[in-house]
This record gives C-alpha cells, structure tokens and sequence, in this order.
C-alpha cells in the first residue's frame, strides 16, 4: 500500500473552528521524514519526531488538545447500563475514523462519552485525488475537523495517521492509546473500485485482509480483552434462495445436525475481502479467545447526524459518483440535478438499507453489549429493506412534491448479479439489544433532497454514470483522463 | 514476497543424468540480473537477458532442451478419449512444480504427453533453509531434474522461475507458453508455517490469495478457455458435524431450498488462505465465465510415483518436520528412526488421506476432464479416511513386521481442534471420473518404512517434535536458533 500513500498535515494547531463560505482545501504541508506528535494521557501534548525505520510510510499521531483547556470528566453513558456500567471511560480506536461512516461514528462516541482516537491512512482522500472525484459536500481536513470538535465540545479525539497494513505503526497506536474497543472501519469500501483493473482488486484484498489480520495480531499481542468490532457487509451473503440469516444457519443434513457459518455468495473483490475478514476473525477467536463482533451493514444513506450537524466544518462526506456512490444517496444528486434516476438492468435488486444515525447507533451498542472471549458475534446491520426500483419511486414522489421533474433510465447493469430475485434477511440481533431505528419517512427523503439541492452546483455530472464494468475489467491498469 | 527470493540457476546445460553418490547440493551461482532464457516452440532454446523494471524478482525461463534431439512427437493419450480427445497435445502450466506433490504431477503428465511448463519461484527450498529443515530424500535442483528426465524420457519440460505474485513475470509466461490447463499448486502450503508468526501468516495469505488472483486475471486477460484446476485441501471444511458434500450443500430453511457454496470453517491461515481462493475463484466462474476445478486435498502421502522411481536424480522430497511433514509420513520416519510416534492428544482426529500416486491421477483426471466456461467444479480430492490413532496402529503393526520396536506417545496439541468427532465427506466425484485408487496395504506401508529406513542416517531428530503452537503464536517475528 505504501506506493499509494503521501503524507500531508497541518501544524498550526490553533484550537476553534474556522469560518469559510468557499470549499475546504486540505493543509498540504509535506513532510520528508516520519513524525509522531506522541500525546500523552495529559491534557498537554508531547511533541516528537521519530523518523521511522521504514521510508515509505509516514506516521502522524496528533493531539488536538489545546494546552489550556483540560478536559470535562464526564460519566461514561455510552456503557451499557443495565450490566452495570463501567466507571471509567471506555476507550474506542475508530480504524477509518475520517470516512464516511467512521467520521460520524467518531463523534457520536465522543459526544456519548467515549475515550475516542481515530486511526486513519487518509488514502480515502487520495483515491478521490486519483479518480478526479470529490464529495457532494466540501469536507474539512481531519485536523480542523478534530480541533473544531474539541472547540465546540470541550472533548479530545487522538488522531493517529498511518497505515493498519504497517505493522510497526498499529503496534505503537495500541501501545499508546490502549483502547477496550476498536472499531474497524479501515477498509477500500467501494465494490466498484474493486472492480477497476487488476491493481485496485488486489490493493483491496491485500489492504483489507492484511489490515484486518494486522488489527487481530495487535489485539492478541497488546491487548487481549480488547472488542473488536468490524464493519462487514450484507453483500457477503448474495442473494440465496433462502432466508439470510445473522451469520449463522442451523443445517440438517443426512439426519445430523450442525450450526454453521452462512454460506457466502460475495460478488465483487470488495464483498469478497470482507469474507475473507469474516473466515480471519472467526478463526482467531476460536483460536485465540479474540472477542468480536461483525457488523454485516446494508446500504448507509443520509449524511446528518447529530454531532455532524453541529457545524460546517464538522460535516460528513457524501458521494454521489458511480465508484463510491450508494443507491440512495446517488439517486437524491441525480434528481436535484435534473439527471434521470439510473437504475442498473430490470432494478429488482433487494438490499437491506439504513440511515447513518443508525450506523453511529449501532456500533455504540455494540461496544456497549461487547462479545464474550472466544465469541465470534454477527449482526446483520440494517433497518429496512427496499429494492432499486421501489427506492426510485420514492426519490421520484419526493422530488415532485419539491417540484422536480424526476425521470428513471434504466442502464445496462454494470455489476454480475440477479436483477429479480428472493430476498429475506433477519435483523433483530441489534433491536434486541436496543437499537430505534430511523425509517425512511417521507419528511427524511425531503430534507436529503433539499440537503442535495443545497449543494447541486458542486455536482459534476460526468461522474454520475457508472463507469466501471465487472465483465470487461481488465488486468492493465486503468488510468483517468483530465 | 520479493524479501524472501533470490535466485540461483546453473548455466551449463550438459544433458543426461549425473551420477552421485553423495546428496546433492543445488547449483549456487547466483545472477545479479534477472534473465529470460526464452524457449521457442523449436527443439533449440533461445537465450534472452532481460532486466525487470522490478529490481527485487530475478526471472529465468529456461529450456532444458538439447540442441541435438529432437522431442518425439506422441500422441495425447492423455486426453479425455471418451470426449473425442484433441489431436494436438495439451499444454499444461504446473504452477509450483518443483514441490512434492507439483512435481510428482509434472512429470506425470509429461509422461503422459502433455505438453509441460513448470512455473516456481523455488521458495520452498528457501524455506528450508530459513528453518534449518531438508528433505528425507536428496532432491536435486530443478535444472538437473528437468534434463535428467529429458534424457530419459525426450521429453522437455519448460521452466519459467518467477513469483506468480508478480504479475509481469506472470504475464510473460502465459503469453509465452499458451497453457490450455493450469495446475496450481504454487502456494505456501504448511498450517504450522503460516501459524509461526505475524509476517509468516500475513506472508501465506498474500503469496496465495494474490497469487491465485494473478493466475485467474492472467487467464482473463491472456487464455479466456484455460481450465483452471486449483489446488484446495479438505481441511477448508473444518470438522461440522454434518456429512461432508464435495463444495456444495442443498439447504432447505423455512420452506424455501437452495444450494449453496458448503460452510467453510477452515482451522489456520494457511487453511483459511485456501477458502479465500475459493471465495475468488467461484466468483470469476460467475462474473468472467472462467472454467476452475477445486481439488479439496486430503493428506498426501508416500514419495515414490512411477516417473520420479525412474532414476536417482527425479526423486521426489519427502518431509517429516513438525512444519512441513504430514501424519501419516511423519510416523514412518518417526518409526524408522526409533522415536516414538507423537500423535497430537487425544488422536481422534480423522482427515481424508490418499496416495501420491492418486494426486497425480486425480490432477490428469479434471485435466482430461474440462469444467464448462462458468462451472466452479468442486472435487474431494481422497480416497480413505483415517484417525490418528489409527494411522499409528497401522504404522506400528507394520513397523513390527520389519522388527522395529515402535511406540507411540501423546503429545500436547499445538493445534486447536477437536480430537474426537464425527468425520463423514464425500469423495465420489474423481472415482465418477475414473480414479482407481491406490489404498493404503500392509504392502505399501512395508515399502513405505522400507523407504524411510533406507534414508534414516539423512533424519535430524530436532526436527520431529511440533515447535509451532497455534495458542501462543505472537505478532512479534520468530527466528531459528543454529
């Protein structure tokens, strides 16, 4: 992975929130030599420079605590309190905690009373770089967005930057932030990034298969209590003629009887790293006692959350192009741009979906209701279950209510998969444990429309057809034009 | 992998056997450059130096042709001949042929009359070398196997040294040789090596996952109707306490039925890097219409098959070390030696074992045997079941016959597994095929330890006991002391 990463961040480490009306540009001060800016459990942080023995990647670790504001003790809400709680925080590293998901679940935890460091590469940043693609919304750097929390909230996020696939770096971010949960987001999450050339299907399978071995050894090695809690995918299931189950299937064969891992279907190398993930972490806690839990999550779609909401600077990411763009969210940019609704082939496709203040929730409760050693935990994380061509209709009556003349085109499906097909998948672990879900409503898809309009004249349309094609990938690499 | 190559080759290419008295030791003339000796489709090698833009790969592609013969033509008899057969030879790529159960393969169907390329990096030997481990057997190099077996037999087999991780180096030897079949067995194949430490699993699962994936983009870029037969192990199923189906189960839950890719719960990385490649693989059936079988292994066991008993110098290795040595051979040399048989606890593991004889068969088999464009063909690949404790008895009544006083102790497991369980898997496909299985009879076990005693002054006892435990393996990197 090193190839593909640069280094850049900023050291004007003024606390407050910056105002701006144009976009964000990322600081791009680059340093020649590894730095660590080591922060200690003190409200003060200790600044050093280490240049590491590898060359070819950079590790950053900042402190945004600002030397004259300690701290506010708070009690640890977020601890599940009908086992009793715990009386000192838990400690939570978000792996990915710039991402789209990982962002807004760093900030819940905070705002819930986490301990929270984030563990990031930023190579999110850089494939859009690489792609020419940018988020619907202007997003900040991850230091202003880090100091901006600390201003309005009085809470400290650690930003550890550097690479799970770097052994040495993961081991010194455990050493250091010694966390009770890590929750994994650090992953190439796009399944059609996967699918571009040769390059990029095998980057995503070493980068998310190594990544996630590498967390499970600095667990086992440095902390062994440890939770992990890691994003799989509902797309490991495929679409079987049965009902999905959560993670697990009881089969009786030939007058035995057996409960065994529920046979995976994944279609793209994406889907696939994350079976991989899956058959890894299963293993190590039989093998080890490691205690995790999957989260088998369906399509993410909305942008605001609570703690996100609390200012521009603040705000989460929002892709809307054919690469890391997800049905629901892509559909809102296309009808606030005038661009017809693109549904892949005949549309039948069924997925689960949820809001993402049900992400941030759910990965709270699972943190809060942690795995037993030696547990190997799954929960298929999603709310409510739609097909392409049922989200279109909703998109299409949404739109006409806020006066848009939405259409629906139907494109030659891209991916390899039924476009008509069975589809029943449980989820009830999460509800069980407490989760409210956030339905699609009416009044949710105006106010993401209207998020999307607000934002439609930074929408470049030639990034909205899908651009990459599961048959016709090739082994060259593949190379954007300007 | 490139840290873990370097390459030695020997340049004088006289052709015949050698004689020796004395084991061999490996040519040691190490190349600063990568070079290319290009074989055409003459009798009369082409030689190329080429060098790599990678400086860290040293390719050699070397023909073992004499210039003064000419290679017979035969006819394909080993072509499927109820099929029609095909008049012109088959040509079969054997990735990792220079292995124990690759080269025994190679040589089998060269005698057979397909056309043969071998494709190894030869790290195998280096892994003995690292672990201060060899062979009950002297092998000789690659370059002197392949021209003793051409003067005996006139029969070429092409050499192509590289890492198939290195797509370059892949690419050429595809688009030099034109494989109708690739065999693959080229990849780290010992659970105990992959359980040493953090970087040798980390290796194992990037090496094969990788590799595999190299293997099936260069058949989609370069031989879109190359048969894929890959080598998977039975040990991908783990032990469920349900018959096991060979690669698929029909399941029917809550009314409803399909069949589905069977429960994998595989018991170390090595293992787990095996369903990983059959995650994969199944999903290029599907997506790009590649054509793979999957031979589920047993343990192999024995040394000797019909072409490696013709001359000295093509003997086949034979391990017996806690890392690479397997049950049923291990006790043999254990036997030979005086050492009492180690069985790991309670013994009742039972595994599916067969013949290295009947490798070789089931490999010609689904060679000879095409899957269709599309077909992800699964086969168990054995031909009895036995537990460990049985497999001791059976050592240790024969061992009798020969007047060895054998014992058998119990020793802690350095595995996680269940040592007492239900065992039932299928293995009717191959014997549908054609396979006449070679059992295990008092005879061969006799000739089998006959074996092992006729080399037991080459056995270095430290090597015998188990040295890698699954439960205490760390992140932190392990060496061998001299």
């Amino acid at each position: 992975m090193a190839h593909l990463l640069s280094t850049s961040c900023s050291l004007n480490f003024s606390s407050g929130c910056r105002s701006y009306t144009k976009p964000l540009v990322q600081d791009s001060l680059v340093f020649p030599t590894s730095l660590t800016f080591q922060t200690s459990k003190t409200p003060f942080g200790r600044l050093l420079l280490h240049r590491g023995r590898s060359q070819s990647t950079c590790t950053v670790h900042a402190t945004t605590l600002s030397p004259s504001r300690e701290a506010p003790k708070e009690p640890s809400y977020g601890i599940n309190e009908s086992s009793g709680g715990a009386s000192k925080s838990q400690r939570v590293m978000v792996i990915g905690g710039d991402g789209y998901c990982g962002w807004a679940t760093a900030l819940h935890l905070s705002k819930k009373g986490y301990e929270v460091a984030i563990v990031d590469s930023l190579v999110r940043r850089l494939f859009d770089h690489q792609l020419g693609l940018d988020s619907l919304t202007p997003i900040s750097s991850i230091h202003d967005r880090i100091r901006c929390w600390k201003s309005l909230t009085g809470k400290s996020i650690e930003l550890y930057i550097g690479d799970v696939c770097d052994f040495e770096f993961l081991s010194e971010a455990f050493k250091s932030f010694e966390p009770d949960s890590v929750v994994h987001f650090g992953e190439q999450r796009s399944a059609p990034y996967s699918m571009i050339d040769r390059s990029r299907a095998v980057f995503t399978q070493q980068n998310n298969v190594m990544g996630t071995l590498n967390v499970l050894f600095a667990i086992k090695e440095y902390r062994e209590e440890c939770h992990l809690v890691k994003l799989g995918t509902m797309g490991e299931y495929g679409t079987p003629n049965i009902d999905i189950e959560e993670g697990y299937i009881t089969i009786t064969h030939n007058g035995r009887t057996d409960t065994l891992p529920y046979p995976k279907q994944a279609s793209s190398f994406y889907h696939l790293s994350k079976v991989h993930d899956s058959n890894n972490i299963a293993f190590t806690c039989k093998a080890w006692g490691i205690r995790a839990t999957d989260l088998n999550q369906g399509v993410v779609y909305g942008v605001r959350t609570d703690e996100t909401e609390m200012h521009e600077e603040l705000c989460n990411r929002f892709d809307y192009d054919g690469v890391f763009g997800t049905a629901l969210n892509r559909f809102c940019v296309q009808a606030a741009v005038g661009h017809p609704l693109t549904v892949y082939g005949k549309g039948g496709q069924t997925r689960g979906y949820l809001d993402i203040r049900d992400t941030v929730q759910c990965v709270e409760i699972a943190i809060a209701n942690p795995a037993k050693a030696g547990d190997f935990r799954v929960f298929n994380q999603f709310t409510e279950q739609f097909s392409v061509n049922e989200l279109a209709a909703l998109v299409t009556k949404a739109g006409e209510k806020l006066g848009l003349d939405v259409q629906t085109t139907s494109v030659p499906n891209p991916r390899v998969e039924a476009e008509e097909h069975y589809y029943n998948a449980k989820h009830t672990k999460l509800i069980e444990l407490g989760l409210k879900p956030h339905l699609l409503s009416d009044s949710l898809l105006d106010s993401l429309l209207n998020f999307t309009i607000k934002y439609k004249d930074r929408v470049d349309t030639k990034q909205i057809m899908p651009s990459v094609s599961w048959r016709k990938m090739g082994a060259k690499p593949r190379t954007v034009t300007a």
